[in-house]
């Protein structure tokens, strides 16, 4: 096949290759979802429709499907997840990207604290978590429309922040820039931006920092 | 001389007109200040530079100047300020445009209280001041770079709050473009924008918005 | 559920809570609206699709539904309409906007004046209609393509004027950039801006304003 | 020299050729203001500074300069000015705009009536000229920030409108951007728009429309 | 109705009012359509779909529709066409846009001669017609991409040229920007820039030039 | 004075306050720097000119100056440098930024390895410091114009990757937008973003990562 | 017909001429694809869909399709291939345009060498290639999202390289404007870039490229 | 230094490094350029202002400068210039770009064919060097505002175009974007793109594609 895989990159970065399967003509999905698992017993896929679902578990039948975060995943059982990510949502319309970082983290081994729906156009939501907020080793702020849900964590925690914009919003949104440069702009110490809507990136690198605490 | 002078506007607004100093060649702004100042006594004039303050005292010698703001104004003595206008910054560096707007509002009659420096990044710094906040019939929220402070107050407070970005930033701020929009893209309640760093438009309209409250 | 309602709100604010259909999945969105029916006997939801008010009339009979603004509401009857807000479009397809604000702030107890299809590129039509105008507390100027709408009414007018930016137009409107650009850089006096299609947020805003006006 | 001047454009065209001065080094600029003094007798320069003007005179001494408009010219007397081209601006900073407009269309041998700040943010100002307005063959309407004067005039009048976009403004104006988008998005008839401070586009093409309408 | 109808529009301009068929409702279209056709005998709608001309012929059963277009009239008959437009593409996906407007100028009572896919990336298409372009009045260009066709076109006639970029391209075409900047920016003499694909502003706009050259 | 100091801040984040020194009035900054001085005997200044080193130095003489990263600090002797990031450039032209934020992150008690002028047009240079970008914890790349460094990093290293765009380059960079948007499409796993030419905020994260791998 | 056929060109250019299938109205596309063919014995159609595939071949049932690249072309037989050109591509969903120029380049004459899925996330990949690349004469680096392979590849190779951005990406990619940007970028020498998704324009200008080397 | 040299470059690709010394802080810059000078007793700089000419010269007394394209070279004599490259400019004002490329291909051993002024507002000028354009095996156009010299060319010729976009124009000219744009866009086959203001990257490309064409 055309696509080139990547077989030393769990020897060299102890994290698997991934399935992006968005956009994916069907028979390279499933040709390379089949190497994959055959390769290493478990896959991550993310942005699967549920027509790729379907058509992944005609070969696969062991496979998982979640319709919110379009996580569709064979995982090994048993797996032990370790330290601590928050991941953290403005709304609730932000939940779907939260899901792909945060069970991108689960997957990778981390253990995750969800703290949804604590936007600071209300902020005795997110004040009121503060205590979760702290024993994270790792924090995702997940935010669309104004996005300023990252600084205001950053302003209360000590450890890392990972924000992530979404495409949530209308009009002036612009489809996530808006979030976007808000979070670039951050008069926060310790945040840093990953693209819109990138939940995995977010769970691949809070996995990465997870691991240097609990390491 | 070419500028067409409004000369109903003081009975028909309520305001005097104000002179828009930045920009206007030495003829034009002195013809224009000297001209306001004879019919009414007394003139607000806006971003002016220390050259035009030392042109325009030549011919009006009471004139006043301030630096930070820019204001070039003189003003009638034993003015009653009415009611109340919070004026709040993000950081010390939005100080200026939150002066244009603080005095803008006092010119035209207007009890004003300053909040400066409660960013939402330290966001202790703006509890503590929730009861000022409170008192105001409306809340002008100055912010520059990630701009998120007008969310965060909107959030509190029962009244208006009018938003305006400033070009503080570097980067992706890219002159006040991201605090505009994330300003624009507020998740709360009762809040509206101005142009980046318009003091004067916030001052003006806070006072509108005043004089209903006190009338 | 994940959702956190704001149960302080309503005394906080003098607003209950709004229910944004648009986006939300069907549980979420019935499951919302009927806690919101319960606790507070009445509910405003806006953008909804004429699906979603079928699906939410299934739990709440006695839910109605305005296809034109998407406003999808259970209100108690007999609220008295105090004050006068005043909203104004530029053209025919800017009426749904509109309908979203004025239904919003009657929703809240005000009274609104409509004042439709009043656009500057035939000036006398606008003028005809100032004594209407200057009755109202507050005016949302409702305008897509060029949006110059409030500019010439804040110039008429001694009220606030709320400009909501729509996206009606094509090619260089940009989705109701143009029209945002427009009102933010207003040369009146007066006049601040909302989002891009964004009548809810006008409605609040100007139920705030008006609010203050007869108290 | 490098630059192919064009002998036939007079002919061709019933237009001289205009030297853009900005930007020109000095050499080339005298050599080509020379080359077209010498072969027209006359010569319209425009966008020159009051340096370039001393260096113009130095070779050729009965150049006329107008720090205004920035026009550098040499002008046959006794022109006959036919037909009837009329300049509006919406505000003072918009007059050097207006005025490389004005001085081209005279160059060319047009008639022009100036109607200065009649912006709509006072709309009174511009119905008091209406019937000057529509004595012209073509109208020019010069605006910067929210650009909207265009519209108002080719509500108005029913000769076509030029539209000139300045970059007068701050902020959101986005050093003229926002002028441009509400001037193509125009809900009006009949208007049409050149380039940001083009005002010598609009002249030279105002020319052209009023030749058609005096021939 | 809320729309407000324009009656002494004809008398004021010389144009009856036009119906801007998209996005219209359908009992607003087809109560609008109807009035105008009571009023005036004849009417010109733009930018109609299959659906609406079928809408509206229930209702008027003489109109007439062109799928290309997108115009849906009830044209007078009889009516003489004067003077010469000429109306010229750079490649055949303009031709709908560049029916817009050749018909809009036919309906206005001009002629107007067709010159299609004369792009200049084969400069020989469009010289071979040097002859035609120079006997018009008004040259409307059409081109999307990189839309330099105004330019070249301007260059060579002596009319004034009225440009239209189009939304034809793909990736960097964003969708007609590029074209409408290259037009923005010609660096030819005469010449002016409608909105993106706006066929009929340029129609309009070429019928009082044209009108001006006959009267 | 206006600036609110943040007294806890240290306890509650394990970092001092820090000067953004750029745009400060004289009178603040001095009065902001010898604040923090006297209370925590060190201060991290940042973005500082000369003529503010001088300013500062009369104030507190002991106070160091880097005129290439803009770093204006006093620090206590005898810190220890824990664990390892790694700081690359792809250019010189880089290097003040590069700079800013390793003088960070030194000052914030972590060991620095700087390793310059590794772009990926010339890749060797980067393959052949492997195994110094393998002993760091974090490593920050620092690139403009096209930005590519940190996915190539991000792909060769297994530690979690800081992108800093900057705004080193011309034409279509758009001052750092180009660097930036490269950034935030990374395809490598493990990078994230700060804003163009944040060295700062790019050595506070890296010490937070740091601390976690050597706590 | 209204489209202009370019007889001459196969003479003057070496090239016949190409049909854009894209968005052509199926009689216009039916037409030239026909009279092509009856001029020339084979024709390229690019960016054809199926439905367009399947009206081609009920006229001229030679004709071949691939679903890929969109490619849909009548070839003579035993065209000799010559010189090398290398495609290469980021990742799997980069393979429609590399197809596309990759075809484009054959059906010209050339031989063609693909070298697909060696982005520089994964920097080994494209290294384990070079010695195909060296060989080619001009080499096509097909990239979306950060697009950063043209540079690298440009570093290590002789020959010129076009850098082709696609569409692929979502969020910040903005439909390839990051992937462009980049390009327009790179640091390495010897690289050009063409229109975001122009994989015929890169075949095309690889032919010329390759043509002269095997001249 | 921490300047890494890249001293295999000359056997690898047949061209020394270049030094751009735009930005280059003195001690960099002088180091820079006298190691490559003693390593290859040649170099080209492009860039570098004045300051920089006389700083370079005082250690290497024989270094040329061109004030026009900011070239700074010492330059072995006596070189073969080889084959043809035409670069042709759309003005005068372009002209700074033009010559950086030319001189860049020359001093890289090409014969260089100069055709300014051409551009296509008067397109008799270029048609007149159609024999000229002919005898190129690559051509660069170079052309500021509108940017279509390079589509009118690549139709005439069968040769590569390189277009460059320049800076030169103002308002919606945004700094070469819109010619850029125009470049992406060109409906002409054969042509790519380089950054804006890019002569040097033109000049390198051409000298590739010569290269190969008199090999
Ligand atoms: N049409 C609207 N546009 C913008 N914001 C809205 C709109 N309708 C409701 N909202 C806001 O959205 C909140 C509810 O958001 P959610 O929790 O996502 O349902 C409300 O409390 C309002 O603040
Ligand atoms: N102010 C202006 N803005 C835009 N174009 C101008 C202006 N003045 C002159 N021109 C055009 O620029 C051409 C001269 O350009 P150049 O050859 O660079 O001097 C003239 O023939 C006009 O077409
Ligand atoms: N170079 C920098 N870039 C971005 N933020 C900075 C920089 N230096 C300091 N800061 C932040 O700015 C804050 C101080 O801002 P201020 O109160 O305006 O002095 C510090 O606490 C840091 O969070
Ligand atoms: N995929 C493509 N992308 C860009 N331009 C193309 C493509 N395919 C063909 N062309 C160009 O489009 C011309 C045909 O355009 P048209 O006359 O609209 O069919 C051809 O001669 C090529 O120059
Ligand atoms: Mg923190
Ligand atoms: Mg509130
Ligand atoms: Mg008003
Ligand atoms: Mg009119
Ligand atoms: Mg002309
Ligand atoms: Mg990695
Ligand atoms: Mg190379
Ligand atoms: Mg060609």
């Amino acid at each position: 096949g055309y696509a080139k895989l990547d077989h030393h990159r769990v020897l060299r970065s102890g994290f698997g290759e991934t399935v992006f399967c968005q956009g994916k003509p069907d028979p390279y999905l499933v040709e390379i979802y089949k190497r994959f698992y055959d390769r290493d017993g478990e896959v991550l896929g993310t942005r699967a429709s549920k027509e790729q679902f379907e058509l992944v578990r005609s070969i696969v039948p062991e496979v998982q499907y979640d319709p919110i975060s379009g996580i569709l995943k064979v995982e090994r059982p048993g797996k032990e997840k370790k330290g601590c990510i928050a991941v953290c949502t403005g709304g609730t319309a932000d939940i779907p990207v939260a899901e792909e970082a945060a069970q991108t983290a689960e997957y990778f081994g981390c253990y995750v604290d969800r703290i949804y729906d604590v936007g600071v156009a209300g902020i005795h939501r997110l004040l009121s978590q503060r205590e979760r907020i702290a024993k994270a080793n790792c924090i995702i702020a997940v935010a669309g429309m104004e996005g300023a849900l990252g600084t205001v964590i950053a302003g209360l925690a000590e450890s890392p922040v990972i924000a992530v914009p979404t495409s949530v919003g209308y009009g002036a949104s612009f489809h996530g820039l808006s979030a976007l440069l808000t979070m670039l702009n951050s008069c926060a110490n310790g945040i840093s931006v990953v693209n819109i809507d990138n939940g995995y990136g977010a769970g691949y690198l809070a996995t990465q920092i997870n691991r240097l605490a609990v390491k």
